[in-house]
């Protein structure tokens, strides 16, 4: 293995996997450093351009900690989170689709019951959200773990915040024995996902904007059912068709329905104007 | 753009590089994100590694600091440093070739006569380097500037090391009038490149090891002429034929002539057993 030139590098590199035992772990390396190289072939990488790229990758690096996932936040933006979700949710028409995970969600939210207020006091307009989990045959399904998360109206995950004082937006709730999920929360709003970083700047190269239409997130699961990880996106906001992380389908598009102050649908009194959406989610067995 | 799926998804991505100015840039996205989707897809990630991959990058960025880069150990470890180096430097075959830069170089090394020792009083076996500069047809390259660096005799080079008192086996040197450069340093030996981080763990996982075979760093510059990268190896190393970054040619093995103790060829006296290597470096024009 030596005098290895432009015609014979990738295979020399190739044959260095003959070795391993994991046969999983050899394809992937194997298609990985296929298209690397023939990335670098193509375009004919300069070597100043190279020196860019392993800048850009360490800088990517350095902006990661506990609360910022900026090589999340490149997969999102370059369309690798949204093309694995599809290999890997192959589902029935009849099923709520999936959508892109996101790094914003938080093990251990707070545990509400059927009809609580998720919203732990950050103000916003009410927004009263409720539906049904069922199979896609139609059958209730009860207690199925819903998750819930959202941006704050300042634009901002609480996360995102190191003042915040705890968790706010985020709830864990079950649907009731005939499949029912209801929780108060605040109508979402559009935001940027985070651009003062190397992913930024990849946006602004490439004339993108770094605007995500608003949303909520949801991850519902129940034994013998597929997990659906996914979002609710709300109907007439400017950034559907240009979601910065390619995430959005018409299936997830939904009216957040205006009320005037009055009475809700669950009987509450709410003194100012407020919002219902109705959404009936669908799974697949596992 | 919207209900993106495997089908239509990579070429939505692509289409958002409508926009960018930068024809250069725009070409290596489309590449970059055409091979990046073709990977996905060709293996069928799953979530799991997808996100084991997220894991492996944040970890070599944070594995990068003002000594260490890891994502330079990658890129030469998949073989991708030295096809870029291989396409960036096609010369004639009368031209000295390059090889792999490496992360060690050092801007700043020490400036020496020729004739002097760049050990910096680190011990081992005397090696005396010597030989010319010249053009590919033959005429000797006066002022050439030579930079040289080479790992210690414990495997590690002086940036590796916290506590080494500066500056150790490097050194810039200038060919005479006549194209001649000569320095002692000492004997280089075969080493491990770090293999404590995520490339050490991808090395593992691929059945490969992590040595290079012994080799002395050269950089040599002139006005005019094309700038050369290279190593000189050591005839008989064992790790010639399995270098962990594909760097080793033929044309750049030299014979490490052993002598005993007497008299240098610069009429130096030298008390132990010392080597000699002699070297013609030709440089194209730029």
């Amino acid at each position: 293995m030596r005098n290895l030139t432009e015609s014979n590098l990738t295979d020399a590199v190739l044959s260095k996997l003959a070795g391993p035992q994991d046969v999983r772990f050899k394809q992937i390396m194997t298609s990985l450093i296929h298209h690397l190289h023939a990335f670098v072939r193509e375009v004919e990488v300069t070597e100043e351009e190279w020196l860019e790229g392993i800048r850009f990758l360490t800088r990517t690096g350095h902006f990661c900690d506990d609360q910022r996932q900026e090589f999340i936040l490149l997969s999102d933006t370059l369309g690798v989170s949204m093309l694995v979700d599809a290999i890997n949710h192959r589902r029935p028409s009849a099923a709520t689709e999936n959508t892109v995970f996101g790094p914003f969600h938080v093990i251990g939210a707070p545990e509400f019951g059927n009809g609580d207020d998720i919203t732990a006091g950050v103000p916003g307009e009410p927004t009263y959200v409720r539906g049904h989990v069922r199979s896609i045959d139609g059958r209730p399904i009860a207690d199925a773990i819903i998750e819930v998360w959202q941006v704050r109206p300042d634009r901002l995950y609480d996360v995102q915040d190191p003042e915040a004082p705890g968790m706010q937006l985020r709830g864990k709730l079950k649907t009731d024995g005939e499949g029912r999920y209801a929780f108060w929360t605040i109508k979402p709003v559009s935001y940027s996902i985070p651009d003062d970083g190397p992913v930024g700047d990849m946006l602004k190269a490439s004339g993108r904007h770094p605007w995500r239409p608003a949303h909520i997130h949801f991850m519902i699961s129940a034994p013998g059912y597929e997990t659906v990880v996914t979002h609710l996106f709300v109907e007439g906001d400017p950034y559907l068709n240009s979601d910065a992380v390619f995430g959005v389908k018409d299936s997830l598009v939904v009216d957040f329905q205006a009320h005037e102050s009055g009475r809700a649908p669950d009987g509450k009194s709410v003194d100012k104007p407020f919002y219902t959406v109705h959404y009936d989610f669908r799974l697949t067995r596992a």
